[in-house]
């Protein structure tokens, strides 16, 4: 798994169209007001970006080369570039302006665990930053030296740590280093029979090790459970040696060490490894697609899915807005004109399903083929108590096979000048409406006060006995006479302010990092941080682990200083050439 | 629910008798060679302890009586002796002594939590020690201050906060004082049609509180999980303030905080009411018994289970010496009699049941009528697979009735001079059976080594997706000519070492307390510890949150203190008077 672009998501070359959707552009220019059928912004290549020179003395460069060899330390400019920082909104409207924010000096790729030490005691003898890469697909802000960081920094890129070391069929569990890819590492685990079942949006480029350094949660995590659950043991290399925790399935040892580690956002040390749960490759997978006539139906069906004693894999619906774009972007335009043929819409307000304010949804069942029977069952039960209505397999199929495409489409977007981004929570059953309705208050309030035209829509998926995850989609047509990230900041603030005013939480998934750490202390109350300070200050006290994340630091580190680049850049845009289609949305694919 | 006795577990009057098990006594006497015929040692009364004046200077009085109210605090001997430590086998033995250890100088009640708010800050205030109390009932030195304590000990006892303040119907969540017991959590929460389904052996002389600051497990924690899944939200009162976490299904700020105070003994504040997992009272539920010809068998069938597509509420086997117990506890000797004879024996025979190895075992199913059909169907699969046999639903009711009572008997032994105590960790389902096979050599090794006869057994409970927890109890005839809590250390400590060295955890269910301290550096390693220390020594600088617990205090606070009390003391045995009987069991019961 090679890097992904300096300016965007993915892999050089790949891109979404909306020219092989016909209904999209149409969409997007009713909704937004945007024409996305009018080219892109011309861009700038990589050899016009200013790149400041690396501040890497020469015995800290002697000893990092000691630690990992001197061909896996890089100081290459586009390699620095692509380390510097995530893809969360903000870091690809920066990237493509040029402000390339402060760069790593150095990237390093250990080998192994000792390598790892090695170069981690350098880099604290030089008080110097170290801030570990996974695949660098953070949407939070996780990987970005601060702006005043006067030290030298090192981005530990993990790529080299990707083997599955070891499967106990009897514990079900697999030893694997935290640099695999998440593609690599269900080739390795389904080569043998098993899955781990982890698969976030983010797949295609994320980390074993960044998923457990942000509490990752994968799409089947009804069944297989957050990376919180399928992580047991893990090896971490921090400033006292190498953490290292069992493998055991439940521990009363205090404070839990291990929840510590998770979510650490690189603050405790570089996660070098991890035992982790696996399963028997099932044998039959379905995901099938359902119509709600409302989304408050939508809700009340997942609800009493999950106090029920039926245990579907996946859990999801769309609300009326989503569900919108999801037909707007199907490729077949067949089923959108069977919907809305006469003879259809009369089978569906039968059902009393509004073609206007209808829920797309889809649920999962795997196992053997009796479990998915007896699951599809009660399931189905359940969803027809609230009017639902099946649609079938295709459906979901698709929306399966492209769901590692959504990020994309940001790009698309912002080649046209639009941002778009998401913003995901969770809360109690009985809350969920309630933050939904705020959160849609906030967001089109936040529309109305900018004067501009935006979109925002919602998902709820992962569901738990006591709540769910509600996952939110917005973008915006920019006025273009104020910055965009400006426009786009009071959207992305009123919304998260929402979460924590309606008593939801910050973020159900995408870490903390920088964008997300203001309202930490309206989340888990100021003692709460005070006791994450502890812990980091702790365990840290030269801060030389991945300093300001999750909770920011200190005033005395730093203050006054200013951001490098900032606005002064001019640079917008990226590189052409030529892209590979994929089939990337936002939403769920449409019946088709 | 009152105090426990002073000198054992339980309530005044209630203890466990041999009695009315007429294969109890020989049994007790072929194993171990002590004859519990014999009547118990004479006691001494409470009034024949040497009770320390308390040291409570008049400030902090005054202070903690304008927090609780003059009438919710008390120097009473008797409330601080009770107060004074938990119920571990170490405990029990030095009570019974008249060596009190340091007791605390006062007992506060507070009413809720801005009661708790203010005590605490004016302990801290006056540099007081700080220790909150549940139920009394821990048995790893929880509760217990440092021998060398010089400052004032105030004891916390949570009991008045114990009403159910909340239960949302939609969530599935209920908000809960801390203080609450489990009984009483129980019939408030049956009351409204719903259950917590937490029931450890202590449930009915522990608290809420108690079970989160321990990571308490309970009986059916297959099905409802471990306190730390059922527990969402928290209120925990600490040094800087009310530390707020909301009752959000699952969450990405950071590392977890919740998981922080899941375990913390005190050591972080006072947990003053949590947010937990409620469920329906289920319409059916099922303990049914089995038998297995090997421990070997019964461990495969149970692992298999955990990696089938059912999901039972309980699974739990005996090892042949615990399940030879079970049937030396029966009142009623006609199945023992029944199994005994020639028939029954050819018939075990034939089924490949050997009845000296063959082991135990209780399988629970609950939920609709069809859930317990479709699972007990799923389940017995397994279980016949392996060679088990089912016995019917009577031993599974017994053992279910009677579960709570097993803490008497280590009272019932004392009485007679002999020590019996238990250690449970858990580990990966591939390593159980070497964990089983080591602690099984280290304890009988301790036994020779000290020339002593004595008794080890285990079970299996609490099955997880990669393992399960083994519980093991012990207990030896003293030699009369060394030191009973010696020989006693010498058994725990050889028990203990063994779980660790095979890469097992030093407790599954039961904390670290003091008595479980000193392995925490193998377990969880020394940079783990170290976080610990970082948070709690950040959270609490002055010390004052029950100092030396989970991580012991710093050598430069209290050396070369020693113990008051000590061997002096010639007290020994407790009060007499009549006794209402209970059933009491370490092991389980056989069909009756």
């Amino acid at each position: 798994m090679g890097a992904m672009k300096w300016w965007g998501w993915g892999e050089e070359g790949v891109a979404f169209t909306h020219e092989d959707k016909p209904g999209l552009a149409p969409f997007i220019e009713r909704v937004i007001g945007l024409d996305v059928r009018r080219p892109g912004t011309p861009t700038i290549a990589f050899e016009q970006l200013h790149v400041a020179e690396p501040n890497l003395p020469a015995p800290l460069r002697s000893a990092l080369e000691r630690a990992v060899g001197a061909d896996q330390l890089s100081t290459d400019a586009h390699e620095r570039v692509v380390h510097g920082r995530g893809k969360s909104l903000r870091d690809l409207v920066r990237q493509r302006r040029g402000d390339l924010g402060r760069l790593p000096d150095a990237v390093v790729r250990p080998a192994d665990e000792d390598q790892a030490t090695a170069l981690l005691r350098a880099a604290i003898d030089s008080d110097a930053v170290v801030i570990p890469f996974g695949g660098g697909s953070s949407i939070a802000g996780s990987l970005e030296a601060e702006p005043g960081e006067r030290r030298p920094v090192i981005s530990v890129d993990m790529a080299r740590l990707n083997r599955v070391l070891a499967v106990d069929p009897t514990s079900q569990l697999a030893r694997v280093q935290a640099g695999v890819f998440g593609p690599d590492l269900e080739r390795q685990l389904n080569a043998q029979g098993w899955t781990c079942g982890h698969f976030p949006d983010s797949f295609t480029h994320s980390t074993l090790g960044g998923w457990i350094a942000t509490r990752s949660s994968g799409m089947q995590s009804d069944r297989y459970g957050d990376i919180a659950d399928l992580t047991r043991g893990l090896r971490v290399v921090t400033p006292s040696g190498v953490l290292e925790l069992r493998p055991v399935p439940s521990t009363s040892t205090g404070p839990s060490v291990r929840e510590m580690v998770l979510g650490s956002e690189g603050r405790l040390g570089i996660i070098t490894e991890a035992t982790i749960h696996v399963r028997r490759l099932p044998p039959q997978r379905r995901i099938l697609g359902y119509l709600f006539p409302t989304w408050a139906a939508g809700l009340a069906a997942l609800r009493d899915i999950a106090a029920s004693e039926a245990s579907p894999s996946v859990t999801r619906v769309s609300d009326a807005a989503e569900t919108a774009l999801s037909f707007a972007t199907r490729k077949d335009p067949t089923l959108l004109d069977k919907l809305k043929s006469r003879a259809l819409q009369v089978f569906l307000e039968r059902r009393g399903v509004d073609p206007a304010v209808m829920c797309l949804s889809f649920i999962g069942y795997e196992g053997s083929a009796d479990h998915v029977a007896v699951q599809r069952k009660l399931t189905e039960r359940i969803v027809k108590r609230h009017g639902g209505l099946g649609i079938g397999q295709s459906p979901g199929e698709l929306y399966d096979q492209k769901k590692f495409d959504t990020p994309y489409i940001r790009d698309f977007l912002l080649d046209r000048g639009a941002p778009s981004d998401v913003s995901e929570t969770s809360a109690p059953w009985g809350e969920l409406q309630t933050v939904y309705d705020n959160v849609m208050a906030a967001g089109h309030a936040a529309f109305d006060q900018l004067g501009m035209r935006g979109y925002l829509m919602c998902h709820l998926s992962h569901s738990y006995h006591a709540g769910a995850c509600l996952y939110f989609t917005f973008a915006l047509n920019p006025s273009g006479t104020r910055d965009a990230l400006e426009e786009y900041d009071v959207v992305k603030s009123a919304i998260q302010q929402a979460f924590v005013d309606s008593g939801a939480t910050l973020s159900h998934h995408h870490a903390v990092g920088t964008e997300h750490a203001q309202w930490l202390e309206e989340d888990i109350s100021v003692p709460g941080v005070a006791m994450l300070r502890a812990l980091f200050e702790g365990t840290d006290p030269g801060a030389n682990l991945n300093p300001g994340k999750i909770v920011v630091s200190p005033p005395d580190l730093g203050p006054g200083e200013t951001l490098p680049g900032g606005e002064s850049s001019s640079a917008n845009g990226r590189a052409g050439g030529s892209r590979r289609s994929v089939d990337a949305q936002q939403g769920s694919q449409p019946p088709a």
